[in-house]
């Protein structure tokens, strides 16, 4: 009934703090190299789409500010919204709207600079993640705070350990010092992770992710224009995406983000894959380790193991490439770094470069059933979404 | 090739300064109506879009803060922005998404609570509609100012005069004292209008819309469901979209808002309409009048009249009921209101209502071919929405 919808071409910005730019020239890096990639011209693209949390941003209305600068003006946009999530967001609407029809090139941008207003409002912002009048204004719970309440009802339920934990941040650095894009570039020691800062018990600063500035595009096409443009498209499989709760004092569960298992349900359902052995058929994920906990969790709310068997699959090594199955081989949120409004392009900009066998060769993961998987939670499990890349064209 | 898709329930909110309800409650009024209008449940809503422009609101998320209230989670959601468009761009995206198989069930939910904030934030946030770091910081140019400057082009090239654009408020206000949700209730007089203190020579207050809150719900839905929902479907005819230049100084034209035009030379050729005589097509629309002159310049970029000629529909009373075309005949943006994430969805929601002949007598447009036009536009034309609602389902 609608079209298959492949990428044809990405981009990532070096991401770190990057006072050296502004909004629309960060922007730009990452728009520049996915023109590139797909061999088009910016007259090319139907539409696009923005995907920035904003909160923060000094541009009331960056997805104009952008397209003025990156010469797309004048054609249709939008920012959206889905908090750290957003840039998946913007893929699955992209997705739909070149299925539909409407468009044959859409491109998807993300882009965030959190390290551009005055701390005390980001902290603000951020701690406003859950539900503001509750949670926030009446009981202080920060966005640190929110996982190390699903840090210590983990390791209360499964007797995981600190030392766990730190072992998520030591892989992730371990990539990203593989990785010339990421924020964090040095190996850091299980020593080192474990002797650092508390910010919220059990969470120490190694288990946070950082404060990044960067962009990620993503340019998708419909298969008529995408077979015309590239002989290695990377098809869009599978989409899911859920919500939760704003208050997650009404969540089921702490040990688990339930907006993230039903989008992963969707998009497993969406592209044929097994949801009770999925590592069968994906190469390589992506998933979102705002804090250490929060991959473990990932891995579980994936099916990549059974419930508790999370922290067996790190403290085996199992996600490193070579292991049952390699996760957050860029170096994920916690080296690669978190522009909020970039992370989901990031992501797939990532596994599309995994899938075409173009990353740095120390941390190329083995393809073999050329199947991806990316993994993009908004806030604390507010938003769920799971999207799938396959070198196969969707059935 | 992709599937046809209709509104099956619409509700709207009383547009106003809405002290007495929160965002969640705000939603909820329009979001209930809908549902009922639609004679679905909760559960029925595959996924769910927020327009929120939401830089002065206390929710850092509130789509699912709303999600929450409303009950919908764990429905899939995003918040999208377009600025006073962003309720026409959630309309456009739950169209794409319905049309690509994606989803059968879609809901947009428009919500706005400007008068939550802080007036000196609100006023920043507004000026910054176009280029923050050139136009807003280095010369001052706030919206009332942007909107001047459009006037006094088109006074000076046509020979407007500030009691034609006072006519505009008028018209608005006469329709406005007959909607039980407008914002304000009252006719006004040519001689208050003109009397009234100016803001930005010559906008005067009567030129300008009100700060409103306000919620509007569309529930859009294939056409396989539409069918077994409703007897009288709306189906969507066309949508096109545009944006213009951040910085007006680069703009070609200040007579006229060049992404308007593009939007609506694409939701023509959708809809199969005449661009060169769509007043023979039309039956009623709405039309963005933040300001008065905006009402001017979107007759003549609608093609609803030639350059120049938008005063003489408004001098001869041409866009009144019974007139050539009937506009903005729920009272507009000037007189209804102007919650800017719901303003695209109370168009529509409003236009819905008019080819099912359900609004109040006095101010039912006569509805002949059943056909409805939403021009919705995004700071001063950064983002420029068309959609035509039709009550014969398109080709």
């Amino acid at each position: 009934m609608s079209r298959q919808v492949a990428i044809v071409g990405v981009g990532h910005s070096k991401y770190g703090v990057r006072n050296d730019v502004n909004i629309p020239e960060l922007a730009w890096e990452s728009i520049k190299q996915a023109l590139d990639d797909a061999g088009i011209e910016q007259k090319d693209i139907d539409y696009f789409i923005v995907s920035c949390a904003g909160g923060w941003s000094s541009e009331f209305l960056p997805a104009v500010v952008i397209g003025e600068y990156a010469g797309l003006t004048p054609k249709g946009t939008v920012r959206v919204e889905a908090a750290c999530a957003s840039g998946s967001a913007a893929i699955k609407l992209a997705h739909d709207m070149i299925a539909s029809g409407t468009a044959d090139i859409v491109m998807a941008i993300g882009i965030e600079k959190m390290n551009e207003s005055p701390t005390p409002t980001l902290i603000e912002c951020i701690g406003r993640a859950g539900n503001y009048f509750w949670e926030f204004e009446s009981f202080g719970l920060t966005f640190p705070g929110y996982y190390a309440l699903h840090a210590t009802a983990y390791m209360d339920k499964y007797g995981a350990t600190e030392e766990d934990l730190a072992r998520v941040a030591v892989k992730n650095h371990y990539y990203g010092a593989r990785n010339p894009k990421a924020h964090f570039q040095r190996e850091i020691t299980l020593e080192k992770a474990l002797s650092s800062r508390y910010i919220a018990w059990p969470l120490k600063l190694y288990d946070c992710c950082p404060l990044s500035d960067g962009s990620a595009t993503v340019i998708l096409a419909s298969e008529e224009v995408a077979k015309k443009l590239t002989d290695t498209p990377v098809w869009i499989a599978g989409i899911g995406s859920a919500s939760g709760t704003s208050n997650i004092s009404r969540r089921e569960s702490y040990t688990s983000l339930k907006a993230a298992v039903l989008a992963a349900e969707q998009a497993y359902k969406m592209a044929g894959v097994d949801r009770e052995n999925p590592v069968k058929y994906i190469d390589v994920a992506e998933v979102h380790d705002c804090f250490t906990i929060a991959e473990i969790m990932a891995y579980e709310d994936l099916g990549f193991c059974k419930r508790g068997e999370g922290v067996k699959l790190i403290r085996e090594n199992q996600t490193y490439i070579g292991g049952l199955i390699p996760v957050n081989v860029s170096g994920g949120l916690k080296a690669k770094g978190h522009p909020i409004g970039a992370t989901g392009e990031g992501m797939v900009a990532e596994l599309t470069k995994q899938l075409r066998q173009e990353v740095e060769r120390e941390r190329q993961a083995p393809i073999k059933n050329g199947v991806a998987l990316a993994h993009n939670i908004g806030g604390t499990g507010h938003y769920g979404y799971v999207i799938i890349l396959s070198l196969s064209k969707p059935k």
